[in-house]
């Protein structure tokens, strides 16, 4: 790159796929970037830049002149399009968008008319459909004489006059099948088609649910608009995942590629918020000041209960926060999964009880203290079972996504339960 | 099914995708499961038995006789009825097998061969193999008069006399092209080709990578010996995000049918752990008695520190173990993240030392304690940032898998860390 030899560049940088070429630009410093593009011009593969994280798709695409993106826009699929398209500000989209074609502006305009992170934003908005009435012969002539078919399809549409859909034919089928078939005798119902505005998390469930491979894209008028692959699910599924495990751990939507700035701020609001339960803790702990200058072991010994509590409840939650997210917890297993998470805390509540029991009083050389401990861990155990359950449970009932806010909820109640028991009842026990 | 009406069930159930029967049979009573296969008999879909947890299908499968199982095999593709096979006993297995025709017999051998979780296991072995000296018309004419070609697929493979893969071609490239045309002159490289004896998991990110549908699967002769489809690597994809968000909560291999006993052991080993480093801490706390007893508001607070290291050492082990997972994070940019996540730590080490310095000074009346725990603070979130992520880097170099071990480790650093940085400085401080 720093030489400028464009041809060279071009044949070195020819035979790599578009995550490759993505991979090899998220790798440059960010001047070697627009420098790599601009040599490339027309050579370069604009569908890379979908393998890119955000940040540095924007900072490429807002030095490129709107005339060249616009050329490169209509080299890619539409969803790509779409892709590119959806993160940039509304001025520029609009630039851009009138420097493309007619139809395809139509269509680009139409994908981003639906909300984000809809089935409608994903689809490939050309696909191949065919009247019912025409028979296999016929449809492979038209696939042999039409030079302006999508890139890659795997199925082909059947639909009526008005656009509505009424089938689907997979490739395989047509190839087995005798010239004089009709369409309509191998066509089969398209019981999953995915309405343009449903979420792209729903409509991976119907995916993975049905194994499909492809699905139709319909409007409100179930006419057929467009067409979702599996391929963008994968991404779909492995992004919601991935969404999911940060905000168990605590950290919202970050890239690795993001700033030490940027980093900070995303994470401060999480502590903040964790500042204010420990300090709320620390509450409670204040309350009993007197007793624990008497008997210094129980600061000793207090993070022990509160810790298991929360790892406890932590497991408790993480079940609980998979099973709704993949739908496997519903109305129906639900009472029984309360009960057995209830059983399983005041089972391991109580093993624990007699382990830590022992410990406390062969540490400090007082039963009372650890027959103490003991009830204190049984109690945290249970509350910590049912804080696992029943926090992630309101919390989606009350459309709040529980990945992200339930562990608060839950080390909250771990906490000052456990402190609470412990330390209440040892000031009861010991009479101080 | 109570009423043993076998045509009503057979008719009630027959449009239920097997998706959907599989959920039926998991919302049984164990005692009904039996039964409904039972009546259903041969009009029971057994792909059904691949969507439901290993529990359940063990149950349901080890009271079928296995002549009837060995039938119901041969109706299944292959991955599925490997799927079915792979959780049996070894004699169970061997007289199924037994009972099946030689050809599939030995397709169903050979999967099994292969290492669990490997694409060997995952493979469909039935497949469409032509010859690159054939053309267009040749294949379609192959594919109309051949009744036993898979259930479904996406490209024709090409192979050389011995059996060895020189390309592939997706359907919708024949149907485009002439009949006159040559196969070998459509035909794609096969450039991403997976070893039958690749571990399913790196397979899948081959799939990601380079957005494949199905991708050829070879032994080491570099003979096709099965295809490996996209339906099953969204499974693999969507099974290993699973375990690494169940790991990292603390939970194990552990599925929502599970038993009270079953749970209540597979967290046990966990909390164990957990207790271990619980009273590892303690006793730290432990080795300033006399100072907490001068001072109470030391333990009052002590916990706050914990917490906010754990929490803040939590985050960067998630992004850590997640960037480790999807290969986004390697030896090239390693010392990028590290420099990141460091200053991530001290930067919002010192906004929070600020917070708490003051909030403690107010609440205690001392500002030699808000200094205290000031400067505990910052040390505190710069050594949780440090243990987010060598931890996990160290694990993974040990191969370990860093979901499953990181975040013991890292909180007993955070822990250890917490109290002994305010408690000894405390004592030094105030000279107790």
């Amino acid at each position: 790159v720093s030489a400028g030899d464009t041809d060279q560049l071009a044949e070195l940088t020819e035979p790599l796929h578009e995550s490759e070429m993505g991979d090899l630009i998220a790798a440059l410093e960010p001047s070697e970037r627009q420098e790599l593009v601009a040599l490339l011009g027309d050579r370069f593969d604009y569908s890379a830049l979908t393998h890119i994280d955000d940040a540095i798709r924007l900072e490429i695409i807002t030095v490129l002149p709107n005339e060249q993106i616009a050329l490169a826009l209509q080299e890619l699929d539409s969803d790509d399009a779409v892709y590119i398209l959806e993160d940039m500000d509304e001025g520029e989209q609009a630039d851009i968008l009138g420097r493309i074609p007619f139809t395809e502006r139509i269509r680009l305009r139409r994908s981003l008319d639906y909300p984000e992170d809809s089935a409608g934003r994903r689809m490939q908005a050309d696909f191949v459909a065919v009247p019912p009435y025409w028979n296999v012969g016929q449809t492979i002539d038209y696939l042999r004489d039409n030079a302006d078919l999508p890139e890659r399809f795997s199925q082909i549409f059947v639909i009526d006059p008005t656009f509505r859909l009424v089938g689907a034919v997979d490739l395989d089928r047509i190839l087995r099948e005798q010239r004089e078939v009709r369409i309509e005798d191998i066509m089969r119902e398209t019981r999953h088609a995915v309405p343009a505005e449903m979420d792209q998390e729903e409509a991976a469930q119907i995916f993975e649910r049905y194994d499909l491979l492809s699905a139709a894209v319909i409007d409100e008028n179930e006419r057929l608009v467009g067409v979702l692959t599996i391929d963008d699910v994968v991404d779909v599924i492995q992004e919601e995942a991935e969404e999911d495990i940060l905000a168990l751990g605590g950290v919202g939507d970050e890239e690795l590629s993001d700033s030490v700035i940027e980093t900070t701020r995303s994470r401060f609001t999480w502590l903040m918020i964790n500042l204010g339960t420990a300090v709320l803790a620390s509450f409670v702990i204040g309350l009993f000041d007197a007793t624990i200058q008497e008997m210094v072991a129980l600061a000793v010994l207090m993070p022990i209960v509160a810790s298991m509590g929360g790892n406890a409840g932590t497991q408790t939650m993480t079940v609980t926060v998979r099973a709704l997210a993949t739908r496997e917890l519903d109305i129906y297993n639900a009472g029984r999964i309360i009960r057995r998470e209830t059983l399983v805390g005041l089972l391991n509540g109580v093993l624990f009880a007699v382990v830590i029991g022992i410990v406390a009083t062969l540490w400090f050389w007082t039963p009372g203290l650890g027959v103490v401990i003991a009830i204190a861990m049984v109690v945290n155990m249970v509350c910590a079972a049912l804080a696992g359950i029943f926090v992630p449970l309101i919390l989606d009932r009350m459309k709040v996504d529980p990945a992200v806010a339930s562990s608060v909820f839950v080390t909250t109640v771990t906490d000052v339960v456990g402190f609470f028991a412990f330390l209440g009842l040892a000031a009861v026990w010991f009479g101080i």
